[in-house]
């Protein structure tokens, strides 16, 4: 699949703000430079959100049978407009702002359509717009979350989310689990991989020379052994094996150094050992700024960070800084994705 | 000790920006007006700080012997200026911006004097600008920081740092232990009585309506049970508890959900569960603009949450923000400090 990717975006929940945001992102100048996009979603929602945009640079999607989707692929001519693929009946009765089974049954049928074109190597990713739990959960469907659904369809256990914002980038050596558990997860070895992680997107974003800045778990990053050794026993090993084989790399450095620093961009690729130690300082920094990366996964995934934000549904006022940057930065990613994901496949297993 | 309460103000390491912002602090308009400080330090090291003022508003020193000293306390006339008290000998061949540990001697001195004073019942509370741990070594004191000087000097083995920036107090269930020793220690009386200091410490300063948040342990607080039960077990119970006798509680929150929304304002009086979950959002939000207080100590201790700043020291151009805001602090919390002592007390036993 050489050149510009073919990547599927999901539209999410309908009720939501994924129309808006997706006809959004879709209509940026450039985005054609950097991949082929497939919409997957709801023909009736998107041409309502399309409303939400200025006539001139409107994009317009040429629907899409499941037969032509199957021709997709390498090579494949470009279309009149954006191919638009609708799997299962279109919805019904969608208001915007309204939690619906309905908005929740459509959600779930995107993801899983986009997960059958990956498996079927149609598409290199899948960029995800928001979906709503309550919704989904409504028409049925149980998954904890949008990755457990693509986990699922994609039948990967191990998997794990980078936090991406503004060119910073958090990996963790633990994350949905206890924090107690956490602590009996960490060793070298899972350290390295995630440190290895790092570095090698650093390389697939042409930053391979930027330093990964690694937390240590205990406070003062265990002050010398004095409030914990794991810093000792664990991550400055997996520090060194790193460093050894030329990776630029730092730590252990107390959280309290490290997102400092982060935060005034001194650090970029950062490695935290578990989920609250990023994700605290991430979302405080950046809201919802922020962009997901679910490494481990046969394809590229990339989505934003933010919700369905009912509230402002319908209204034409949502912003899609952070959907247009999952779909760069999972073009950006295509060439060399083969690479992280063996590299997450040695982190994760 | 009625109305404006007597603080002693520490110099901290003559080598560092401690007698610049001491200085600068002492000239604010308005200082009086909240306390009376006594400042403790080098009379040569004071003098030259003073140069970096205007002359306009240059406070002046009068040096104190020690039996002036045991003169000063309740009800005691105002001076001509600033009382200034040195103990032990001055200090000679100090540069600024060296490591010294001339400086470093100095710096304890400093601090045991105004224990001295503290015990004594002269002062209220003392307010400590940074000195260098280094240089406190290099004079042959082994304290791995000021807070332990302090602690060893009151004879008191429990104490606990809240850190404040702009209004904003965090609380800390566990401190500088280990993690795997803090997920230990964490019980329904530990987080409780570190929400009813939250409480006391708001009610001390008007603001008793505002709402204490409380962090969860575990990521996304523990999804219910799913990462975690320590939430169930004893977050959940003390946050109970703290409501039921009519303290304004939220929680257990995720982390990742309370500093976002702490960092907009929402909530201004959060309790941690361990260190890092605290400190390492603080410091990112408020690099060294932050103050600390220390509770446990049978008086009032604030002090600055940045160091010497050796690459400023003696230029002019360091800032005391943070070391007025403590003095501020320590001032207003002058009339309730008993209270405080005593929940501390019950939240470090």
């Amino acid at each position: 699949m050489s050149g510009r990717p073919f990547l599927a975006l999901t539209m999410g929940d309908a009720a939501g703000i994924g129309p808006e945001i997706c006809a959004k992102t879709l209509a940026r100048p450039g985005l054609w430079e950097t991949c082929r996009p497939l919409m997957i979603g709801d023909r009736a929602s998107m041409a309502a959100a399309l409303e939400s945009l200025p006539a001139a640079g409107r994009p317009s999607f040429v629907p899409v049978s499941p037969r032509e989707m199957e021709g997709l692929g390498p090579g494949t001519p470009e279309f009149g407009g954006i191919p638009l693929y609708q799997p299962g009946s279109p919805l019904s009765g969608v208001v915007p702002g309204k939690l619906s089974a309905e908005a929740g049954r459509g959600a779930v049928e995107f993801v899983k359509a986009a997960v059958d074109l990956a498996k079927a190597g149609r598409v290199a990713g899948i960029v995800t717009a928001p979906l709503n739990k309550a919704a989904m959960h409504a028409a049925g469907f149980s998954y904890p979350g949008h990755t457990e659904l693509l986990a699922e369809g994609f039948g990967v256990k191990n998997y794990s989310l980078v936090l991406s914002a503004r060119g910073t980038f958090v990996f963790h050596a633990t994350t949905h689990v206890s924090l107690r558990r956490a602590l009996d997860l960490i060793d070298e070895n899972r350290v390295y991989a995630q440190i290895r992680l790092a570095h090698l997107l650093a390389r697939a974003l042409g930053r391979g020379g930027e330093t990964v800045a690694v937390a240590g778990l205990n406070p003062h990053a265990g002050e010398g052994g004095l409030f914990g050794t794991e810093e000792i026993d664990s991550i400055l090993p997996a520090v060194e094996r790193a460093r050894a084989e030329g990776i630029p790399v730092e730590g252990p450095l107390p959280a309290d150094v490290l997102f400092p620093r982060a935060a005034r961009g001194i650090y970029r690729f950062l490695v935290a050992m578990y989920h609250d130690q990023g994700h605290g300082v991430f979302k405080t920094l950046y809201f919802d700024e922020g962009i997901n990366v679910t490494v481990g996964l046969p394809v590229i995934r990339t989505s934003v960070d933010h919700g369905t934000a009912f509230d402002i549904a319908g209204k034409g006022m949502a912003k899609d800084e952070s959907l247009a940057e999952a779909v760069r930065l999972a073009a950006s990613l295509g060439p060399v994705w083969a690479e992280i994901r063996e590299a997450a496949r040695a982190a994760l297993e």
